[in-house]
This record gives structure tokens, C-alpha cells and sequence, in this order.
């Protein structure tokens, strides 16, 4: 029996709106529930229980870990939101605006346990397997955040450097999610790394997806405001292609706008995004991601199950790349 | 073969020592092996190989966890440090002080996950319940960091309300400590549990040991300067016992210091000092910490094994609890 994606989410989200915590403190236990309510696509939990239905019908002893890694996801939220000073979070107040920081640098501690928690719930025969990967990813992805900081004082990042860094911040968990529920599902360790490299490379396209979004997607579909990425001088594959490609004068008018303290947010938009525009950046933005959308592609065709299996996999990945939102 | 505790913190400083992290990005790695750098009493490490010894001579497959108990106890402090806006951590500058609070949280982080490796890196028969013990414990620890916070605000914390916090914050992590070590030295379940509870009872001894010192200990050989918590208002044993058994004139005194914004820090330690003097808190408070601590010698006579193998343990609590630093 193979499952929609869709019975996947609505199962997670009732999972999770059923979680429990000790009743006191409070401050320490209202803010996870308070992240974990604000919703998001749950795209991590639902591709591990859709990599654990490729193999099998039994897809219940992925629940837990599948949870853990969204638990996991929503700390590294959590915590990246104070240290980006973010107000907004899928337009509520950020747990350190509701609460304060102090508050949020524990509940994101306590968080990471409870993830671990979830994590360990598996058979014992895989749990120290399963262990290794989450906490190595879960390394990673903090050295993805330290890179995306150390970013941000620097005018010089490499295209490479950019793909490596989001490969860390966001490939790697999803890679996770989909390896876990491989491995759950009774995958050959050949199978379920080529389900992680399918997730390497889908996160990456996802999230220059993502950056695309941020500058040309439709105000009214997407869900943040449009140009932030520009406003925060943030290094993304189009600024870092931007500065490579520009001629001396749109250089000089770029480093103008990175440098300048007061300004019209919409004018620096306009600006910006007029380079990007005469240096062709969007459509060599959706080659990249196409690029990697077929390496992904490619990955999942050598994982040895029925063609008719793998098709809602292959659907959520076209709908991720090729969403408004 | 007994092994001595001195024999067990040289071989955990030297573990520490060569941990190795990945050289890149430094601003994630650098400050764990900096606040793991400054040593320490090594006590709950050094207590669980301690546990292990107790009913076995192969100590080796307890150093990994061991590591991982006291990476996990300098990430809550390092995290603690932040909090509480701490310039010092033995002596020297504190993470967030060294770099910024952004990189004293991310490394933080990272070093929970750095404890979670080391402490899965146990006997796959072992795996599942240590690794239940350990995120309880570590969530508890979240708990009793948060209590503390919550007390800063609050002046009719009750003196169960006190030792139920620091069961949480300081405790339950040396029973823990001494629980996995007694499981992975083969200990049956009644005798890890009783290692437990002397952990608990010995814990709460020694953070109110640490109360007293912090009023009475002489400056000379006390780690801090003398009289700290007086000037933070922290509700310790000694405050909540002196607000309960004070007249109604001291109360008067007490309560003003408490609420006094600007006066000369001196003078508040011996104000409030002589009022514990008054109502003789120091005798009271060391009556208090006997109490623990022959519970907790009561609980360790019920484990089952040779007396003699119990002496280290016995001689090591005993210098604990009559420390003068």
C-alpha cells in the first residue's frame, strides 16, 4: 500500500499537536508548543515516512524518529531566530519576542533532548545506526548555521562555498529524514545512502528555491516578504553570482547598496534586483536548481523498488521545486 | 583492582585533552575545546567510571559516556553562562564574553550533540537505557536551570520548592553519572538504582555545601569571591531559611538589601550575613547537608558488593562534603 503524501502530513501534525510535556515550568514547555504549533509543510517527517513506505507497508516505528527530526528542525528554528534577531516566524512573534531570550535558549536546549528522545524510539537493532546519522547531521547542521554567520561579514564567498553551506544548514536533515526511514524500512545500506544523496541533492535545489523565491516570487503566494535576502545583504547563489558577474559599473552601484546604512528598503530592492535582472540571474538560478532537481531524480532511480512506489516521491519533489511557496 | 579517583580524573583530563574536532568552522569548535580547557573537578565523569568499578575491573567501555556526562554538564553551563550574564567561569573570560552570545549559544549546541555521540559510544545490549537515562536526566537538568530563573523573580520560594531545583539542576546528573556507570559494569538494576539515589542525596549535599561556601567560605582557598549569591538575592537555603525564621525587624532588613539598587557591595554581604549569624543558619545548614549525606551513605551500604571496594567512593563523598573550596 503505497500512502499520499498528504495522509503522511496529516498524520505528523496530529502526532505532534498530541505531544505531551510536564505541566511545569511552564516557561520551559510552552514555548515548544508553541513552535511546534505554528505549523510549516513538515516536509522533513513526511519524506521519512514516505522513504520507509518505498520499502515497506509498515510504517508506524517511523513515526517517532520522524517526529524527532521535525522537533529537531523547529530547535534549530528556535534558536537560529535568536541569533538572526528575527521578529517573525511563519508570521507569529518568534519564541525570544513572545518569551525572552533567556527563554528560548532553554526551550531550544530542551528541544534538542526531546528530539533525541523521539530519535531513540526505534527497534534496537538500528537504534545506534540511526543514532550516528541524526548526530551527525545534527553537527552539521550547526556548522551550516556557523558558516551562514561567518558569512555575513564577508563580501568574498565562493559560489562553492554557498552550495556547501546550505548543503549543511538544509540538504543534510532532509538527507537524514529520508536515509532513517529507508533504514526503517528494511532499505540495503546502498539503497538507503542513495536515498540520502537523493535528499542531498533535492535540499540543496530547495533551497535555491528558496533564495529564488525571496527575490521574484509572488508577494501574494509566498509566505515572507519578497527581497529580504536583499535587505540583509545575505550571500545568496544570486548576490555571490551577482558580484562575480558584474561589470565595473554595476559593481561600483552593488557594493554601493551592501555598504549604504540609510535607505528606502523598496529602492534597494528595486536596485538590486534590476542587476540581477540584466545579468539573466533568474534564468541561470533555475538552471542550477534543475540542475540538481535531476541529479535527485537520478539518485532515486538507482534505488531498486517498483517504479509505481517511488511516484509520490517523485511528485512531492517536482511540487517542492517548482512551488510559489 | 581498585583504581583511585585521581587515577580516573588524570585519565578523563587526558581524554579531553585529545578530542579532536573538525578544524572548520573554528567559531563552532574553538570555544568547546576552550570551555573544556578549564578544568574542573572532573566529579561526574570521575564518579561514573568510579560506579563501574564498584562492580568491575574493565573500565574502559565507561570512559566514552563519562566524557559525554561532563560535555553535556559544560554545554549547561556554558549555556547557563549566557544566561545569567557570567563574565567568569573558573576564573577566565566566559564563551560568550571570549567571542559573542551567538556563538557561545551555537556552541553550545553542538556540544550537546558532541555528548549524545559520546555517550551512544556504549555495548549495543546497553545502548537503549542509557540512553533513556540520559536524555530524562539532561531534560531535568533544563528544568531545574529553568526553576532557577524562575526563583530570581520570586521571594516566597518555599525550601522544598529550593531542593526539588537543585535536585534538578545539579543532582540528577551525578546519579545519572553513577547509574550508567554501574549499569555498564554489570550492576543488576536494584543496585544501579541505589547508586542513584545516592548520587541524588550526595548532589543536593553538595550544592548546599556550595550555599555555605559561598557565605562562609574563607576567600583563600574558596574558587569565587565570598558572598556572590548574597549580592544576586539567590534564593538559596540559607535566604529562604532566614525569611522564614526572621523577626519581624530582620525581615525589615532583609527585604530592604533585597530591594536595594545602588549600595556598596560589602556592606550588603555583612548586613545580610549577620542576620544568618543571628539566627545561627550556618550550624542549621550544615545539619541539613549531614542529612544528606548520611542518606546517601545509607543508600550506598545497600549495594551489594565488598565493603572494601567502597572505600574510594565512601572517602570521595566524605571529601566532597567537607571541602573548603
Amino acid at each position: 500500500m503505497i500512502y499520499q503524501p498528504s495522509f503522511f502530513e496529516k498524520k505528523i501534525n496530529e502526532e505532534i499537536a498530541n505531544l505531551t510535556f510536564k505541566k511545569s515550568p511552564k516557561n520551559l514547555f510552552k514555548p515548544i508548543k508553541y513552535i511546534l504549533s505554528l505549523g510549516g509543510k513538515r516536509v522533513r517527517p513526511v519524506l521519512a515516512l514516505m522513504s520507509t513506505n518505498l520499502f515497506s507497508d509498515e510504517i508506524e516505528q517511523t513515526i517517532a524518529p520522524a517526529i524527532g527530526i521535525e522537533i529537531f528542525h523547529n530547535f534549530s528554528l528556535l534558536h537560529d531566530d535568536v541569533m538572526d534577531k528575527s521578529d517573525l516566524r511563519r508570521g507569529k512573534a518568534t519564541v525570544h519576542k513572545k518569551w525572552n531570550e533567556n527563554v528560548a535558549i532553554l526551550s531550544g536546549d530542551a528541544m534538542l533532548i526531546e528530539a533525541y528522545k523521539h530519535v531513540s524510539c526505534v527497534p534496537e537493532k538500528y537504534l545506534s545506526d540511526i543514532l550516528t546519522i541524526f548526530s551527525e547531521t545534527a553537527m552539521e547542521v550547526c556548522e551550516g548555521q556557523q558558516l551562514d554567520m561567518d558569512f555575513e561579514t564577508r563580501f568574498d564567498v565562493k559560489k562553492s562555498e554557498y552550495i556547501e553551506m546550505i548543503r549543511l544548514k538544509t540538504a543534510v536533515l532532509l538527507a537524514c529524514a529520508l536515509k532513517i526511514g529507508a533504514i526503517l524500512g528494511g532499505a540495503f545500506p546502498e539503497e538507503a545512502d542513495y536515498l540520502y544523496q537523493f535528499g542531498i541533492n533535492m535540499g540543496i535545489a530547495f533551497q535555491l528555491k528558496d533564495d529564488l523565491l525571496d527575490v521574484y516570487g509572488d508577494p501574494k503566494k509566498f509566505g515572507k516578504k519578497i527581497g529580504g535576502d536583499i535587505l540583509n545583504n545575505k550571500k545568496t547563489w544570486l548576490l555571490i553570482s551577482a558580484l562575480k558577474k558584474a561589470d565595473a559599473n554595476q559593481e561600483k552601484i552593488l557594493m554601493r547598496w551592501l555598504e549604504a546604512e540609510n535607505f528606502d528598503p523598496k529602492e534597494k530592492i528595486d536596485a538590486v534586483k534590476k542587476i540581477y535582472d540584466a545579468l539573466k540571474l533568474k534564468k541561470a538560478a533555475e538552471k542550477q536548481i534543475e540542475k540538481y532537481y535531476l541529479e535527485a531524480l537520478d539518485c532515486l532511480s538507482q534505488v531498486n523498488v517498483a517504479d509505481d512506489r517511488k511516484t509520490e516521491l517523485m511528485i512531492l519533489s517536482e511540487n517542492l521545486m517548482y512551488r510559489e511557496k
